[in-house]
C-alpha cells in the first residue's frame, strides 16, 4: 500500500469539499441565514486540511489496483464525515451517528432519511440545499469530478475510475481519461440544467427546482416537502419522472448521440432497461386497475405507478402515492426493480441492468452448453465479447452482494417488527433507493432503528454504491502491508 | 434427442414404481384395508405401462447429457403423476393439482402439504406409509436406485447420476457406477434400520417409527400427527435431531467412514456444515433467551432451537414448536438456514454447502486478486483444485435459482396477505424444506393457494430437488431436436 498517494489524493478531495461547500454558502447569502457563518468554517477548515494533507508530494506516485480501490472507499468515508458536519453543527442532526447516516444516505444517493417531514420543512435553506446538493455530487462520482482537473496519468486515473464507476465494466469515451470525466461531467450538467428549465416552466421556484434537480440528477430522492413528491401538479411529476430515467441510462449512451451514433445509443442494456420498466409499470397498472387500489382512473394509475417505476428502478426514491397501500403482487414488483437498479455508467444504483444481462447469459449458456456440448460460444453483450475476468467479476460481485445482504438483515431484524420491513430496508440502502416497505415505506423513515443497525446502513450504502468490493478490501490485512 | 433411450428408461422406472407400492399394499393387507385393491391396480397397472414401453430395444442406445437431464427430469415428473393416483382414487386427496402437489412434495423431500391436520390424522395406515414412502425413494434418488440394478454402462449411468444428484459435484466412490450406488443404498438403508430401532427402544410403535425412519431418512418432513414432533418425547426429538443432521451429510463420508478414512469424514463441507449448526443454534438460543419467547427454561430451548436448526438446514420440516411465534432475529436465521440446506450427496435439500463454499471462495478470490495481481491461484476445496467448470456451473446455479424465485414469488404473491407469507413459501418449496413463516409456518399449510399458485410450487420443488438445471432444460427448443 503506497500510504503517501492516498493520503495526498484524500487531501485533494477535502480541496474539493471546501469547494461544494460555496454552494450552501452562496444559499446562505441569498437568504441572510446565519449558516453562513458554519459553511464559511467549513469551507476553511476543509481547506486547510486539504492543503496540510497535499503539501507533501509523495516520494513514489505509484497507483495500484489496490490503491484505487482503498482511496475510492476512503474518500467516500472522508467526505461523508466532513459533510455530516454542518447538520451537527447547525443543530439540524445534533447525533453524529444520525447525521452521518444522512448523509452517507446523499453522498451515496441514496435517499433514506432519519429526519421527520416537518424536521425536514423546518431546515434552512442552505443546510437544505447542502443536502441535497450531497446527491449531485455523489451522482456522477466524487473522484470522477477531481479528476476532470487533477494532473494523474492515464493509468493511474483509470484504477481510480474503475474503483468508482458503476457497472461491471468502464468504458473509455476518448482515449485520455480526464478528457473523458470532464466529457461526463459536461453531460451531467447540461441535462440537470435541461431539467431545472422545465421545473421553472411548471412554476416551481428556483429553490425547490434547484432541490429537485439536485437530487433527480444523482437519482436520490431527498425530498423538500414531508410528502415528497405527492403535491406536486401532474406536470411536475411527469418531467421528474422522464428525467429519472434519463439519469438511469448509461452517459456513455448520450456521448454516443453526441457523435450521431444512434446504434451505439440503443444498446442491449438500454433496450432490457426500457423493455423492464415497461413490462413493471403494466403489470403495476393493470393489478392497479383489477384491485382497485386507491379508487384511481386509469390516467392516475399510469402516472403513479411510472413515477414509482421509474423512482424505484432508477433508484431514486421519490414518491406521489403511498405504494405500502398497493397489493403484494406490485409490491413485489417494486422490489425486484429495486434488486435490478439503474444502467450501468448512470448516476443509479442496484444491481445493474447490464450485470443481469450478463449473468442471465451466463446461466442460459450454461444449458444450451449441456445441449450442445460441441459449440462452445463465448458470452457477449452487443456484439462484443464479454471477458472471461468479466463474468467472473460480476458472479463473484452477486454472491458477496447477498452474504452482505444476509448478514446486515440479520443485525437490523433485533429492530424490526415484520419482515417486511427488515428485509426492504436492507434492499433499499444496499441498492441506495430510500424508501422499502412496510415501516421504511413511503410514509415512515429510518430513525427508529438502533445505532448499531443505522452504522450496518451506513455501510450497505457504500457498499452498494461502490459495488462491493472497494469497501471489502478496506477489511482485508493483506491491503494494509506496506510496500 | 434420443427419445428411444427415454422412453426405456422411462419404462424401467414405471417397473420400479410398481415395486415401490408393494410397501403400501403390504400394510395394507397388515391392517386389513380396502386401499390394499387400489394398491394392487396401481402395481398392476404401472408394471403393466412399464413393461409395454421397455419392451423394444432402443436401435441407438447413446445416451449423452442432454439425455441424462431429460431422463431425470422426466423421470421426476412421471412418478409423481403415477405417485398421486392412489391419493386421488382413495379419496384422501380428489383434487389431481392437490394430489400432485402432495405427491411431489413426497417425492422431492419436501414435506410441504395441503392436508390439514385432521385430514392427516384421518387418512388410513396405507395411504400415510405410501405418503412418508415417498419421501424415502426421491431421498438418495429414483434413478440412482434403478443404477444400483440396471445394466447400464458406466458413462451412460453417470450422465443420469450427475443430473439427479444433489451437489456441484458427483464422487465415484469406486470406479464403477453400479456399485458406487449400491454402497450409496447401503448405507442409506443401514442408518434407516438403525433409526428405525433406536425409535422402537423410545417406545415408538412400528407404524409411527416406519412413517417417521422414511420422513428423517429422506429429509422429508410429512408427519403423521397434527403437530408434527411436538407431541413426541424429548428422548424421541432428539433421536430425530441427530439423525436429521447425519442425513444431511454426504454420504461419501460415511463410505469414507467404512475405509477408516476419518480425515475424508470431516472434509471442508462437513466441517462448514457442522460450524454452521452450531453457530444457528447458539445464537437461536441467546436470542430465545433474551427475549424470553414462550417461557422456556435453558434446556427447552436449547432442545427445541437445535431441533429446528437441524430439521431446517437438514431441509426436513418436521417441528416441535410454533418457531412463527419467535422473534424475527431468530426467524431470520431459520430461513438462512434453509437456503444454505444439507451437504451435497446427502438427502438434504437446499443450495447446499459445498456451493456455498465454493461461491464464498469465489468471492475471496476475487478481492484477494486485486489486492496481489501477482498471485494468481485457483480455488481449491479439501486440496483439490475446483475446476474452472464446476466454479462456472455454481455461478450459473446461483442466478438461474435467483430467477426462478423471484418469477415465483411474484406468480404467488397474488395468493398472499403478507410479504413473509409469500417469500417463504418460495424458500420452503424450492429448498425442499416444508413449512416456512407466516401462513405457511408450523401451523399453517399450503392449502389456500390457487391452483396456479400450486403449479409454481410443484415447479419449484422439482427444480430444487434437481438443482434447477434439468428441469429448464425442458424448456430449451435445442433439447427436443430428434438426433
Amino acid at each position: 500500500m503506497n500510504f503517501q498517494v492516498v493520503r495526498r489524493t484524500i487531501g485533494w478531495l477535502l480541496l474539493f469539499e471546501a469547494l461544494f461547500f460555496a454552494v450552501p454558502l452562496i444559499t446562505a447569502v441569498c437568504y441572510w441565514e446565519k449558516e453562513f457563518f458554519v459553511f464559511l468554517g467549513m469551507m476553511a477548515g476543509c481547506g486547510l486540511l486539504g492543503w496540510l494533507l497535499t503539501l507533501k508530494k509523495p516520494a513514489n506516485d505509484a497507483l495500484n489496483a489496490k490503491e484505487g480501490l482503498v482511496i475510492v472507499a476512503l474518500s467516500w468515508v472522508v467526505i461523508s464525515i466532513f459533510g455530516c458536519l454542518p447538520f451537527i453543527i447547525t443543530g439540524t442532526i445534533p447525533n453524529f451517528i444520525d447525521a452521518l447516516f444522512e448523509t452517507v444516505s446523499g453522498f451515496t444517493t441514496t435517499g433514506a432519511s432519519v429526519m421527520s417531514g416537518e424536521q425536514i420543512e423546518a431546515m434552512s435553506k442552505s443546510v437544505t440545499l447542502w443536502r441535497s446538493f450531497t446527491h449531485w455530487v455523489g451522482g456522477m462520482g466524487v473522484l470522477v469530478f477531481i479528476m476532470a482537473f487533477l494532473p494523474l496519468s492515464g493509468a493511474k486515473n483509470m484504477h481510480i475510475m474503475k474503483a468508482e464507476s458503476p457497472g461491471p465494466t468502464v468504458g473509455k469515451l476518448v482515449p485520455r481519461i480526464k478528457t473523458t470525466a470532464k466529457i461526463l461531467y459536461i453531460i451531467y450538467f447540461v441535462m440537470t440544467v435541461v431539467q431545472f428549465i422545465f421545473l421553472l416552466c411548471g412554476g416551481v421556484s428556483v429553490f425547490e427546482s434547484l432541490n429537485i434537480v439536485f437530487s433527480t440528477a444523482g437519482t436520490g430522492g431527498f425530498g423538500i416537502k414531508s410528502d415528497s413528491m405527492a403535491s406536486y401538479s401532474p406536470y411536475v411529476q411527469v418531467v421528474v419522472t422522464i428525467f429519472m430515467l434519463l439519469f438511469s441510462i448509461n452517459f456513455n449512451c448520450y456521448y454516443a448521440l453526441t457523435k450521431k451514433q444512434f446504434k451505439d445509443f440503443l444498446n442491449a442494456e438500454v433496450k432490457a432497461f426500457i423493455y423492464i420498466v415497461t413490462t413493471a409499470i403494466v403489470l403495476v397498472v393493470i393489478n392497479l386497475m383489477i384491485t382497485g387500489t386507491g379508487d384511481l382512473t386509469l390516467g392516475q394509475a399510469i402516472r403513479h405507478s411510472a413515477f414509482t417505476i421509474a423512482s424505484l428502478i432508477s433508484t431514486t426514491g421519490y414518491t406521489t402515492t403511498d405504494y405500502n397501500l398497493w397489493s403484494l403482487f406490485s409490491k413485489i414488483i417494486i422490489v425486484a426493480v429495486m434488486f435490478v437498479g439503474a444502467c450501468a455508467g448512470s448516476t443509479g444504483g442496484g444491481i445493474k441492468v447490464s450485470r443481469i444481462l450478463i449473468l442471465f447469459k451466463g446461466a442460459t449458456h450454461e444449458i444450451r452448453r449441456t445441449i450442445h456440448p460441441h459449440q462452445v460460444k463465448k458470452i457477449s453483450l452487443d456484439k462484443r465479447i464479454v471477458e472471461h475476468e468479466t463474468v467472473r467479476s460480476v458472479n463473484s460481485f452477486l454472491f458477496a452482494y447477498i452474504l452482505i445482504f444476509a448478514a446486515s438483515l440479520l443485525i437490523i431484524s433485533l429492530d424490526c417488527k415484520t419482515f417486511e420491513t427488515a428485509f426492504t430496508s436492507v434492499v433499499a440502502t444496499i441498492n441506495n433507493v430510500g424508501p422499502g416497505l412496510g415501516d421504511v415505506g413511503p410514509t415512515g423513515g429510518f430513525s427508529f432503528f438502533s445505532p448499531l443497525s443505522k452504522i450496518v446502513f451506513i455501510f450497505d450504502m457504500l457498499a452498494g454504491r461502490l459495488e462491493i468490493f472497494p469497501m471489502l478490501v478496506l477489511f482485508f490485512p493483506g491491503t494494509w502491508k506496506r510496500g
